[in-house]
Order: C-alpha cells, then structure tokens, then sequence
C-alpha cells in the first residue's frame, strides 16, 4: 500500500509524516499499523505500555484516512499516533498512574491534554509505563516491571515518564506528553537520546492529571526532534500572557537570534560529571559558538542549600495529595518500598519546613532571574551520568565520586521545576558503551520560543538526534539483565 | 499663636490641616504640641504609645514650618504628625514589635512605609502599642500594658494595631499606619469609631516590618476618615498593574459610580451578630441604596470550613519566622501565654495541614472572584460584636451564643487576608452604651478607587465619624477596669 519501510513509517517525523499524509502518500492506518507491531514487538520484554488501545486506534486510523482524504488534515497532528503517560486521566480508559491503587480506575472525563490531542486529530496508541504515581526517577516499578532503556535494555530507562519516552525512542507513536515534578520528563528523553520538554510552570494545564506535587508538576511533550516538540507544544499549551512570544513550529528558524548569549552556571558543577557527559556537553558548548553563541559563567549563588530545603515542597505536597485520597497511609501496604518510604517522610513533615522549602524557592527563582538578565539561555547537561543499570541504588559518577542514583538524576534537572521556567533536553552525544547523552538548554519564564528555536539550530547542525535504538539481535534474558 | 481650639487642632482632617498649614494659619509645631499633650495626659493609662519621640518630632515639627512658609508643602502630609506601629523598623528608634524580646532593639534602616512617609514630610511622634508581634486581636499586652478602649477605657482597644487606633481615634496625630494579617487594622478600627483600611495584598510594602505570616501580612493606613485613609495610602503605596485604577484622595467623589451593585455574603451569619452591630449594619444598608448601591445576597459556599485551615497558613508562617530567628522554642519563657501557646502550635504543625491551608485558600478567593462578577462590593460587619471588656475570654454574642472572643473577633475580617483582597471599616453606629460599631466594605483585588469611593460616600451622608470620645470625666482607676 505504501512504498515507505517500516522503518521509515516508525520514524517519520511529525512534519514529515503530515506532509505525506496531505498527499495521501501514505495513511494513518500505515502509521497505527507499524506503531502496533512494534509495540507488541517489545512493550512486553521492555516495559513500555501499561494499556493498548489497538482496537481504538485502528478505528481512529481509518476515520482520519477518511476525513483527512475528504477535508484535509485539520492540525499537523491529525492522523498522527501517539501516546500519553498514564498519569493523565482518558475518559473509559483506566489511568493506573503506574500503581495497583488506581490499577483498575476508569476516569468519565478525560485530563485537558488527552482532550486537546484528540481535539487535534491525534491518535492514541494507549497508555506508558511510569514509576509509581510518578514519585521517582528511574523508571522502575514494583507492580508493572520497569521500563528498559531501549539502547541497553539491561539499564533504566530514567523516569517518571520512561514508557513514554521508550515508546517514542522505538517508533511507537511520533509522541509522547509526560510529566516533569524533579525532572521526569528531561531525565528518561536524556537517557534515551530524544527530546523532552518541561514548558513554563502553568503552560500546558494540569487539569485531569493525578498530581505529585502541585505546585512542581509540570506536563510536556516528549518527541525525537524539536520541531515535533513544538508541534505538540502548540496544541497542549494554554495562553501566553500579554507581551510574551508564542513559539510556532513553522517560524522557529526565523525565531532564532543571530547572536546569543548563553550562560553556563557555576553551581551546576561541571566536575561533577560523567567524564563522558562532560565531554559532550562541553563540545555542545563549542558547536554552540559557532551558532552564534557567546559563551560566559553564571552564577545562582542560593541554588545549592535551597535545592535541599526546596525538595520539601514536593514530599509534602504529595503526602497532602495521597492522604486526601484515602490512599495513604490507610493503603501503605499497596505501594512499592520507595514510595512508601518517601510518603511517610512527607507525612511527618513539619509545616515550618514546609514554608523554608517555599522561601528557599523564591530564593532560585530571583537568582534564576538574575543570571537571565545576563544570558538568553542556561546550558547544562540533563542528567549527571548516562543510563545506570535497573537495581542500582549507587553510582560512581566520577573516580572519586559514588552516590546515591536517585540524588544525583535529579540534581540538575530540579532547579528549573522549583523556578518554574521552561527547560528542554535534547540528544548531544553517546558514551562509548552507546548510551545516550542529553543536554538541557534552560530559558527565562514564557521564553519557549527562543528556547525552542537555540535548540533546533543545534539540532540542525548535528546528527545525534538520528541515531536509533537497534533492537535488530533481539532481545533474550542476558540483554535485558535479567 | 493661632486661633484654632486645642480640640479643633488635634481633630483637624489632613486635608483641613494641609490647607491651614498652606495659608499660614496653623504651624506643624501647634499640631505636633497639641499630639503630644495629648499623649502626656493620656497614653500612660491607656497604653498608647511604647515610645514617644517628643524632642525629634518638635525639631522636625520647626524645620517643616520654615520649609512649608518659604516653599510651600511638599505633600498633604507636609508637617502632620503621625504615629507607627512598633513593628515597623525606624532607623535609630527602638521597635519591639510589642515583645519583650525585641524591647531593646534598634534598627539601622527605615522600614519602606516610614521612609515614605518621612520623603512626604509626616512628623513621625511614635512608636505605638501592640498585641505582642502582632499576634492577636485584642490589643491586650502583658509587657506594656493592654491599649484601652477610648470610648470606654475599662474595654478592649482591639489589636493588632491598638496602639495606632487609640491614638488616631484621640487626637494624638492625624493618623497611623498599622498591619493586618487576619483584621488587626479594620478589628480596633471599628472598635474604637475609627477607619482602617487593608489595602490588596503586596500595594503597601512590608520590607522592614516584623513579620507575622509574610503571605497574609498587609500594611495600611488608620485615619479618621476616608479621604485622610487615602491620603496615607497614597503616600505608601506601591505600584498598582496596570490597566487598573490608582486612587486619587482628589478625585474620589468622580470615581463613584451613580448606581453600583452591593452583596451581602450568605456565609458571614447576619443572625449571629450582637443585635445591635447587626442593627447598625442594617441601617447602613438601606442608607446604601439611598446612595445608588442595588443590595443582593452573594454567596461564598466554601468559606465556612475552608477558613479555619487557611488559617493553619498563619501558624505555620509566624512559627517559621521566630524559630528561624531564635526566638522560639530558644526564649519561650519571654513571650506571654497566648503567642507561646500559638507558637507551640503553629511549630508542631504538619507540612501537609499547611499545603491543604493553601489549598482552602484558593477556594476562598475562587468564591470572592465569582462573588465579585456579580457585585461591585460587599458589604459585612467588621466584628461580629462591639468591644468586650479587657481580659474577657468569653464573650455573649446573641441570647444563645457564647464564643470565645479571639475567634469571635476574627471572624469576619479574615476573610479578605486569605483572599488578599481589600477591605476597609468605617464607622456605622453606636451601641446604648456608647461603644462604636464599624462596618466593613471589601473589594475586588486592586479596586482600592471605587472602594474608597463608596465607603466615602457613606461617610458624607452620615455623622458617625465625627463622634468622638470623650474622657473629660478623667480616668480613674474604676473608668479602666482596673
């Protein structure tokens, strides 16, 4: 029926895959088709989906084959499948938010992002694999098993929104929309070589979306390049305020300055990196200059004491959440051992640590503010350290340098939930063991649109972005560390 | 010197005062002699001020009579004396914020309010009483003495801001600045026959007040009446958004709207208010639609319950303030009974109690902006009852309601420091035993114009305010209560 491979339909981009279906080149039915199989492939051995919707999806394809044949496609989304973590609520669809408490809860209504993709034309292939109630970073699950990390599947897929981020990485759908609390969106897209973009705090509503923690959690789109993130940007975000640059997929190249500066934080701690992830960043840094960046330090002189203090908002806020629902500690028992572990901390919280964690937030958020009177745009790595292998509570990061797996993810991905501004991860290089390495490019409040438009410039002028997962040996017990 | 009585000088209105000064007819120095009499003869029975700057206000008071004569005033409030909270910093001058364990402290800068009202040329007099660090309603003080009721010494000031509203309310200058974090301004304004104004959240700057709960904290002007309120709050106001109107104490009478709507909140429980506040109220509602206002019933369906966990936000703020100082637990012994019990409670307080506070609190200003689609103002008691004798706990608010007088008091002025949005008490009455009643009109957030607009409407149609006490009779020890 059509003359492109399978491997072509996977991982046409979303730009791509609109323009041949205007020309009727090829057909939803195509890209559901080879979204499916490559899903029954591998979800099963790697984690990726806790619900397929094929029927569903199927009956979608051949009404947009249809329609957009007769009308036209009526967004660039239209006849485009793609899949959504299951923490956002899908009217008929159970929504376990990666937990047995909700495994078989059945919202009547769906979130305002499920709504807008739909409103848009795009077809869900179903629900991702998350770490319970999003409240980790690795990807694993006691319940469901944990997402594999697609390029070496015996490592972690990072988390909270590893399903959708390895579904993406896999040709399962050109998108994802995740969630972003510590960095749930950058880290997985980080560790599995695509992108992920957490947007400004309140840009793409939350609304039918089971919480961590209010105040942090931010939704976002997860793509393979970032015109398709910006693609989705669009169709999830909400206003802008008065004043502020709507970013638009079709104008970023207009958007981008010729010359810009760009920051690099002194407290992020460049020395404390994977030598490898140093590497690529600091060569990001170079390719940069040659975009028309001027390099320089920054500084965010509070961030790394209120980093600490600031994480006690979220603890709190989701034990508030977990006890209003009757969850815990009523249902404790129910929760795999990290969670519940964290819960119970947040639970004996003390309000007075409350409030600090919100004054050591306005704190980041006037340094942030500060360094971008300097600089257009923050650059850092995303994550630390490449993926680490499922189970490992430690990692060395440097010679010197063992940690906690857990802190150490999160520690350079936080400071932008607890500033609320946006901030995207994108491909930058490969260890020499083949996993991926992300970099996260940060902008000021409502920034979106020169953020997006510094990032597709690098994109542009590099090849990282096209490398893809090769699953070709299969996948038996040994490759997949079990 | 001049022709004006002692009486007519201390109760002289700014703007008169600001004419006479212009003319020549007054001097600052008969102003400030006239305050400070007055504060001789009776701020040591009723507790009025904690610190009196006789010399530095008649040395300003001279230098302002030079200056307005050979270049004229440089603001209304050119030569008028003026009183402050203790809790507002005053370079130089001690500010105890009503404690003992500040009794010695003397600060090195000026809070923002007392630089600008210097920059405007008020004469500062003093420092004046309060409930200690501003937590508590009754003005009653165990280290300096309770603030009395001017109307009826053996009765409560009220508080916070006693201090201020017995001195405006007696001549001692022309008028004050107070803060108000659940009524501690409007509370003892309606107490003592006065206005007091909380202006929207954030318009006055709290840099260089004592904290109680930083995001319920508002500072604003004590007067004796609504032009002289705005005035003030021109003076020390910040910037308004924009797109909103800034109020102009010139311009208030163009400002009021010929027919404006007026609701009457469901949830403030007319029947369980002492009848002879409701009765005062009643007629000012019926005077209001002589005015043009279109009286209905609003409702703010939330409020009841959501009120008693806003106010969990408190707590937990003013326990994070003084443990981050040292005060508390450190110095328990030197706060009185009632701020260590609050303290002990706000630092035993859960994180998750707080955040679910801060949630109750955006259901209280979601009901307040729904109410305000549908109505200009609203219009309520300030307290539910009329000044209770000092040292009352419990207090008979109806024949089948006794309650206890702090949270009696409190009840309808909180309200609007959740919602952070303005509310001002005017005087609205007298009960058969002389004590004033003082009703309280709330706007929608930045809507200080129109509020000060019909509450200044009121005020010319009506005597009220112009009643003042009367302690010719003397205070004897039996007139106090003590």
């Amino acid at each position: 029926m059509t003359r492109y491979s399978e491997s072509e339909l996977a991982y046409f981009s979303i730009e791509q895959a609109a323009r041949l279906l205007r020309r009727g080149e090829i057909s939803p039915v195509d890209l559901v088709e080879v979204s499916l199989a490559r899903i029954e492939r591998w979800s099963p051995q790697l984690n990726v989906f806790l619900t397929v919707l094929a029927e569903n999806a199927r009956r979608q394809a051949k009404v947009a084959e249809r329609e957009i044949r007769r009308g036209g496609a009526k967004s660039p989304l239209d006849g485009i499948p793609v899949s959504l973590k299951d923490n956002f609520w899908t009217r008929g669809v159970r929504t376990t938010a990666g937990s047995t408490i909700l495994a078989n809860w059945v919202p009547n209504v769906d979130s305002e992002v499920a709504r807008s993709l739909a409103a848009a034309g795009a077809i869900l292939l179903g629900k991702t694999n998350m770490h319970e109630f999003a409240y980790g970073i690795t990807g694993e699950n006691p319940h469901y098993g944990s997402s594999r990390n697609p390029f070496a599947p015996a490592c972690i897929s990072g988390g909270s929104s590893g399903g959708s981020v390895v579904a993406v990485a896999l040709g399962m759908g050109a998108a994802s929309v995740g969630t972003d609390t510590g960095g749930s969106i950058r880290i997985p897209a980080a560790l599995c070589g695509i992108v992920g973009l957490k947007p400004t705090y309140g840009l793409v509503s939350s609304a039918g979306v089971v919480p961590l923690s209010t105040t942090l959690d931010h939704c976002g789109p997860i793509a393979r390049n970032v015109t398709d993130a910006c693609i989705l940007l669009e169709t999830i975000a909400g206003k802008y305020p008065r004043g502020a640059t709507r970013p638009g997929w079709r104008t970023l190249r207009k958007t981008l300055p010729r010359r810009f500066r760009m920051g690099v934080p002194k407290e992020f701690y460049f020395d404390r990196l994977e030598p490898q992830v140093r590497h690529g960043v600091e060569r990001a840094a170079k390719k940069f200059e040659s975009l028309g960046a001027r390099l320089e330090e920054v500084s965010l002189p509070r961030l790394a004491g209120a980093v600490e203090q600031a994480t006690n908002v979220v603890v709190a806020e989701a034990s508030a959440y977990h006890e209003s629902q009757g969850y815990f500690p009523a249902r404790a028992a129910e929760y795999g051992d990290d969670v519940r572990g964290h819960l119970e901390f947040g639970h004996q919280l003390l309000a007075v640590d409350y409030f600090r964690g919100m004054g050591a937030r306005r704190d980041i958020i006037a340094d942030f503010e500060a360094a971008f009177e300097k600089v257009d745009v923050i650059l850092a790595p995303t994550a630390p350290i490449s993926a680490p292998l499922v189970g490992k509570m430690q990692v060395r990061v440097t010679a010197d340098r063992e940690t906690a797996t857990r802190a150490e993810l999160l520690r350079l991905t936080r400071p932008s939930n607890i500033s609320g501004m946006p901030a995207i991860s994108i491909p930058c290089g490969f260890t020499r063991e083949g996993l991926p390495v992300g970099m996260q490019l940060m902008g000021p409040r409502w920034g979106e649109a020169r953020l997006l438009a510094i990032a597709r410039a690098y994109e542009q002028a590099t090849e990282w972005h096209k490398r893809r997962p090769n699953l070709a040996g299969g996948l038996d017990a040994a490759s997949i560390g079990r």
